[in-house]
């Protein structure tokens, strides 16, 4: 089930990377050459954004003969999608595509790279992403990070209510801010930043539905879940480590006893994948001069 | 001069970050509460994308006060901007602007980073992003890498002829290709991937303004260079070397002789900078209850 | 803080109706011609959409003198608005922004009578809008169902999991659904549709956080949540009655037991609210011929 | 003949109403479930948004196996469509496609109730929408209007002119309104309110096409048909009735002797007709676990 | 009062025209260099699109400091409008700005020119432009057509009927086309395509409000209107003669007895006119460099 | 290979006229008439637009059966396109369908003249298009120059330096302004507007890839010409004349020794191509009434 406003933005990449034209293309390649063209894998990591490039094409009227999961590992030689159709315009999508590819499966990577690590540590862990994604892009990063094994956390400032220090700050306090927040919609969840150890009853009291320990260091968060504990209040919450975690502190945090780790490592902070797409011109073939 | 496409995209940057309404900071933070606000770097680096931020905010109502020049380094405790506006305006455009700051911000830094090295060896060399951008943020992109020092290269498939391998082999050979590429305007370049040296000097032949040299290792650019300047050519074209190009390796490739060097390791694979956003609540600021 | 979205759909509003110009006012109303006028209230109700409104009438240029506050009971013969400006812009975006403006204080004005009938019984009932609004104006509708003291309940299909009647059979159970429904994302709440009383238990075992009972009768809810509070299980769950209710049965509705009644009727069968706009033509003014 | 903005805004009502997908059926409902199902009716009235309907379902890739034709009077449990494909696809279009179809056709089911009891008094009278319609939606409501049987009247401020009161005071008098709104395109007729009876003949002769009685009683309008009649101008006017019109005095004002009325009840006081849609699982359904 | 739609489309033609940004200004013109610049007419017309100029420049932030009137005219020498503001958005708007008035006052002027020509054989003749306008573009040549004394006709498919030859076939005769194009809409006119001058009584007759005599000679056309005169139908209908009407043979057209000219000589054949827009940098300036 | 962009703005255009629904042909044409139809040239000249009227046609469901390439002469009577399809679809497509057409087709017409023209003086010489195109139509206009025999120059200005007189008085004097230019990128050539023979030298000499002699005489450019010959410079640049170019004067100008003719005759003073659509009823068509 393809995603509307997916294809009205892929849609738009398209008219804005081809603008008045593939000035290239449209002169050097001729109008009745049909091809195949493969999109190779050149690195080791998950997959992501097949069903987008899929679009990108169809867009412009090339045929996926054959394409891979989103989701699934790929190794370095890997034929992720096969296609068929005029060279002109397999050429003209051929970046928009890659470039949709490349960034998803690079961040659906990072996420599953740093969710095992993570995993080791405690096999139920959900790593999250933050909305410190590309503006424009969110629904693809959003969806990268899912193909990963990863969680999408809030999508947009009106799916889930997320307290934050300066919203502290301008309430009054903790529980202040958690009750007027809980007059947004019984539909949504109610989440607070909490900074200090000492903050986390109160905001579990308060009627919060989840607690993110921001910025605290993983001996202060698991002082926070010993806390809540010793007061009975951990069954009442989700707790959510965030701050500056990546791979290489990712198993600290996983050890502090939190549900939910969050990240914008991810969608930040990591490489794209590489790709290439590379046109399979069979023996037959004569350029026509 | 702000550019008016930039400012259509930071307007529906808003509306799809913030949606219905941002449920969190309606419910929180009472209307009338006028605040200050600074970003703060949290990285050394290249300042991009003050412009940026700065028509997020203005576009919901909140007051520069200060603001940075773009191209500027900056240190960790700089503060980048001055607000003043209403909390509830600062905070719901916080996510946008920053975003856009610490994207923009990353790729001018490691534009920056990269070029330093690049000029240690040779101090005219161009360093050039490739179209291997964030689909619908090229613009953004594009405009950091030329804040960082760097050069655009082309923007769209319409401002500049570039030839590919896989153009190459749908006309039937370097020399072909070029002669009909020439026939697009004679307002744009004419630029075409070689891959082995042997096939500079007839690129060069045929008319092309820029060859780029793609996935050649340093070695075989410099001897590409050489057979140009063995055959009186070097002067007709300008030179790029392409490919894996990074942090480590760009010396190397600046050793070459070529003019120009092109990597997309500025906007696919380098870490965007942090920053934050804190709202200074003066002492007489008592929170409505 | 005006919501961005809303600004825009306001412009397209406006463009819609005004397509090639208003040529009853261009040609009848001489363009110099600056005058106040009024909107003025014809029925009693609660206040809403002026601030849209007020978006529409700045965007051709008009000032807004004074205005209501969008929540406040108003009575027929009440000022809504105070407006000075052209009377060529005044009578262009005069019926865009009584449209608003009248749709808007139909629903929330309903919202309020519901709500009212309501916690009657109840005193910390909720009630909510459902997804049965106008298409391209849901903005609108949910903010007016605030307006009016209501809740917004789900704003699209990402914000919220309501696993409904067609949803369970597809899954094969509601146990199977709500556990699959629970990878949606640690920040979302999960609804489920109960038809029956003796499936509320389940659904609340299996971990959802909100019961829909649809289209069940006053008794069977009441049934439904006895059955609750006997297995120890009303606490661990919001409850919403949902189906055809209206001004004349929500009373009984009410009395249930449940947390929550959602309605279409504000959004789907209520009527608008009347107003009209009176232009004031002091006594000096002397139409131009 | 589909018309391409309706087309194009349906797309949009989509994409706004999926947002980042939707959360429950894509974790519930498996992708290769396929399925058929049907709309039903739950009310007596007139059908309207059949074909409108069929666009969103279309639009993600459902087909239409079987519709009622839009203007065709329905029962309770009459199928209005018939659709078959992914299970998926059916549930995300769901919404947006009753939500259509229930406002059209309670629209056209108001128009058609209206117009029948205009019609007992006089045959032949036409009923007639107003510009009171939903914002954005105005496409929509004017074609449901006629589909149950009304005029669309104008459709925006440039395909007609239509003088009021407001008009009338800024132009000072309204023959002279009627002489400078003549100037706005032979290709369009002018309306006038016309407020008291004695105004009526002024208007006429002063070249009016249409008069619309606004406000007045069946009582006032007869007197100024009487009057028209008096004078010989009743041939060159068509007569319209407006003001506060629905199904209890519609008939007293078809008696006036006008020869259209036109009321906002359809659009602003109708409700919507329900209607369902119900996923039919065939007997060798098994939910994938 | 400005056409909202008008502004839109405005603005999008600068972000079409500016793309990326304009790479000549940014890297020539010093940023803070402020200046005052003319437009200056270099051909002799009717003045029109000084209004969407203006828009054009103002939405880069250009004071307009003075303007001309939109349909006054103008002779070579004439400063239509002095602008003030950077020199970078004075040059960035300046083309989109010169492309919109060269090409509405060369359409305006054309209007004036050939509707002179028309009334000096019959003064109260109308000129009217047809549906053959600039796709996109048709607001503002349906304005220029106006502002150069000329009646807009049709906007749109929507606002008027017209029957045209292939829709009579379609429909099996005049008189049967127009039973069935009365029931459009009371508020819209009726005009009918007539071929022969037989046809006209039988148009008449049948209720069309307009006859448009199409591609008809003059002397047919005098034919046409002498048969109904003699059957008493000449002051039920309005009369317009379209074809291949210009400025050669308008005069012509004007004597045959019609009310109504219509022809797309200005917005199909006629030149643009020309402008040009001087900078005045004052004495004391002094480039930086 | 259809353009994106140019595809999203034919369904604009459609959308645009059609707006609430071709109320002419809705009423008078029954659904069911299936038809064919023949878009017949009425005029001698160079086909352009078939791409794109062909897009128009396919959107609403109408079938292409043949169509004439682009860039074909054409001769009164031939047969542009043959359709098949609802006689409504047909009838509501054909005026944006034709429009484009028509317009496309005069301005290749023109480019084809002029250019022969210029060819018999000198073969090679390059006929070139200006920005001074429709605005929201430069796509539409630059393709049909291509199509026509011409150069698109410049698509927008982003994509080539353009240095015009404006800009080097900002700048300092010429060589300074070539200076500044260098710096946009090297993927860009440098143009300069020359307005005295003596300044070409200059120019050259500073690097300009592109002379542009701009509103001087033939003999002034013949003067500027041997300058640069004489000091050498000839083969370092291309060199274009550009003014007040049209059919009457293109030879002079091509003799000058100049590379490159630029007009906007063909886009801004030339006439559009007439053509016409008939719609074949055959000979069993029997119109249902």
């Amino acid at each position: 089930m393809t995603n509307v406003l997916a294809k009205m933005k892929i849609r738009k990449m398209l008219a804005e990377d081809i603008g008045f034209g593939d000035i290239t293309t449209e002169t050097v390649v001729p109008p009745e050459a049909v091809v195949t063209a493969e999109i190779v894998a050149k690195q080791h990591g998950i997959l992501a954004g097949v069903v987008e490039a899929a679009l990108a094409f169809e867009e412009v009227g090339v045929l996926i003969k054959a394409m891979e999961s989103d989701g699934k590992p790929i190794k370095p030689g890997d034929v992720v999608m096969k296609l068929e159709g005029p060279a002109r315009s397999i050429l003209v999508a051929e970046r928009t595509a890659l470039n949709l590819l490349m960034r998803m499966s690079g961040v659906a990577t990072s996420t599953s790279e740093m969710l095992e690590k993570a995993r080791r540590v405690k096999p139920d862990i959900i790593l999250a992403a933050t909305r410190k994604v590309m503006p424009l892009l969110s629904y693809f990063d959003k969806r990268a990070v899912r193909l990963g094994g990863g969680d999408t956390h809030r999508f947009r400032l009106d799916d889930c209510v997320l307290i934050k220090d300066n919203h502290v700050k301008l309430a009054g306090g903790v529980a202040e801010a958690i009750r007027r927040a809980r007059s947004a919609s019984f539909s949504k969840k109610v989440e607070i930043e909490v900074r200090k150890p000492g903050d986390a009853p109160k905001a579990a009291e308060a009627g919060a539905d989840i607690l993110m320990f921001d910025n605290m260091t993983p001996a202060e968060i698991k002082r926070a879940v010993r806390l809540l504990i010793e007061r009975g209040l951990r069954e009442r919450v989700l707790l959510e480590a965030s701050g500056e975690l990546d791979l290489a502190n990712v198993a600290k945090y996983a050890a502090t006893g939190v549900d939910i780790l969050s990240s914008s490592y991810m969608t930040f902070r990591a490489p794209a994948m590489d790709m290439s797409l590379e046109i399979r011109v069979g023996k037959g073939f004569k350029p026509k001069r």
